[in-house]
């Protein structure tokens, strides 16, 4: 049963895991660093549809079927499914999702979705709200970038802090098995706006919500970063990793011996013309639910903190004015057995 | 602590109430049968900003500000706000609620959003994850209208199955003061899509969606129509709510007697020109968080079954061929005392 830690923790009391994980990716992610640990990796970015957005929809529906057949359980087994993503109106969702016939929560988190989505759904499950839930969400470079940005076709020059939107999904199936990483809390982010204005630095938008976050986990806790094998953001890049680690630094709070940002891990930031790394629903979901709990589950690591992060605008903010807002949330896992 | 009832059905089983609620709406909303039971209804649709969706954002902290006065709370005092509405990346919510420091997990149910919004605070506060949770949604006539459909200024003529969006928000706080209507239940809707593509007629897309929500939680719990006194559907509107009332008499399920429809009660259908009724997260979260839940406290109603129902669809998945998904979450509320 969920416990409230501090001011803004939450404590998952029962054996609630990650039983198993799908991390998919497009080509670019699949020619990255960690290209061997997608479960799939597409070379056709358009996965044989006709539209980009029906594109992204596939992503979803291919890591659930995926995670599925791991699991060796049916669409019947599964008591709802917590998703959301980028799209407007979230329909990579909807319409990747909707001939599961699970009872479905659609969320929006921007970029935080997958942490959103793993943290409600252990939440159900350590409530007994649910026996077993399922997290998903998505990206893709090309929906993105028409919705938020410019058309494909223009082949605007990109700034130096811009980040890159990846295409993947991630998903994860939460339920008491025992098999699997083990969720231990849930740190519920806050909006944090700096006035950061610039849809092309989205890592300064959202490393003061990040921030935010750590330290209020770290304090209801009373946990130091030396505590956690890996502190891991969702997709802050290059830019706004190097933020992030000077604005806890101010707080006395250093995580620069182990911070990492699946935003930075899954391309060669050098090598791939990425700028300042990836970005997108799909960054943290992919790389977390592949190469990170690949590594959980191996016990390669045992306590890792992940804290995906959300840049919450729309084009129509941004051009009334508005500035980014970002969000984090924390959740933080353990390898079976583990503290 | 929640508990699985059936197959599809969530019980609280603590004493969580909905302590108090707050459903404000705008200038032709005030003018209709409704206008006395909201908290405000303001005259100036703009609410005196510069644009609808910052006016929209504007009903958001209005409702939230009325809320916390109601309930002689500051925001320190709740754990978690659960927000969302209907515009793209969810932006009514985040700048609505930006300033208040609240943890937040954005959600996107469309036009399900009031209810989705109050089962995730329910279960939440049933479990112990939060003390106290606050759950809104809002929608705006002139916001939606120009994202969905056309600009306000072409002045395009109606369909006769086209709805309303209303100018509206409902807030609630979710607590286990022993105050206000006590929350009983929870059926969490799956996507249902019956092949409807008119955007004009949203209550024909979404009357399934409801039927199978209100046929799962009436199985699920072993209780008829006739144990309820009113079956409240979000804004299916006049004629999705006919749809909905053929589509359950199929499997010999009547509710018709005790059926009424946020989208029917909001306005004078005849004399507003609103054509098939109301429609919008602030259609069903304006009406259920006053009119009703004030019905409720004085003891006028005792058993109430709120089904808000979403059309899950943006401008481009219409534009790329596809249909119109439903979805529809059902929470049960009992007046205090009641079973």
């Amino acid at each position: 049963m969920p416990e409230r830690v501090g001011k803004y923790t939450i404590k998952i009391t029962n054996d609630v895991n990650i039983h198993c994980s799908v991390g998919i990716a497009g080509k670019k992610e699949g020619e990255g660093p960690l290209g061997k640990y997608f479960d799939v990796a597409f070379n056709d970015d358009k996965l044989g549809q006709p539209t980009w957005e029906k594109a992204e929809s596939t992503l979803q529906t291919t890591a659930v079927d995926i995670l599925l057949k791991k699991a060796e359980l049916t669409t019947n087994d599964i008591d709802i499914i917590f998703a959301g993503d980028l799209l407007n109106q979230c329909i990579s969702s909807t319409f990747g999702l909707r001939e599961l016939n699970i009872p479905l929560f659609g969320q929006y988190g921007a970029c935080s979705t997958m942490a959103q989505t793993i943290a409600l759904g252990s939440i159900f499950v350590d409530s007994g709200a649910a026996g077993r839930a399922v997290a998903v969400t998505s990206s893709h470079f090309c929906s993105a970038e028409r919705q938020f940005r410019l058309p494909i076709e223009y082949g605007g020059q990109r700034t130096p802090t811009a980040q890159w939107t990846v295409t993947g999904s991630g998903a994860a199936l939460i339920d008491r098995s025992c098999i699997g990483a083990s969720v231990k809390c849930i740190t519920v982010g806050k909006i944090k706006d700096l006035q950061i204005k610039d849809a092309n630095n989205m890592g300064a938008a959202m490393a003061p919500a990040a921030a935010d976050t750590i330290s209020c986990f770290l304090s209801d806790t009373g946990t130091t970063p030396e505590d956690y094998d890996l502190i891991l953001t969702g997709d802050l890049g290059k830019l706004g990793s190097e933020l992030l680690i000077e604005l806890l630094q101010r707080d006395g709070i250093d995580i620069s011996k182990n911070h990492n940002d699946c935003g930075m891990l899954i391309y060669d930031l050098e090598g791939q013309d990425v700028h300042s790394g990836g970005s997108g629903c799909g960054c943290s979901g992919s790389v977390f639910c592949s190469h990170i709990m690949q590594r959980i589950n191996s016990g390669e690591l045992n306590k890792v903190l992940f804290i995906a992060t959300g840049a919450l605008m729309s084009p129509t903010s941004s051009q009334q004015g508005e500035s980014i807002p970002g969000i984090a949330h924390l959740v933080a896992v353990s390898s079976c057995g583990g503290g």
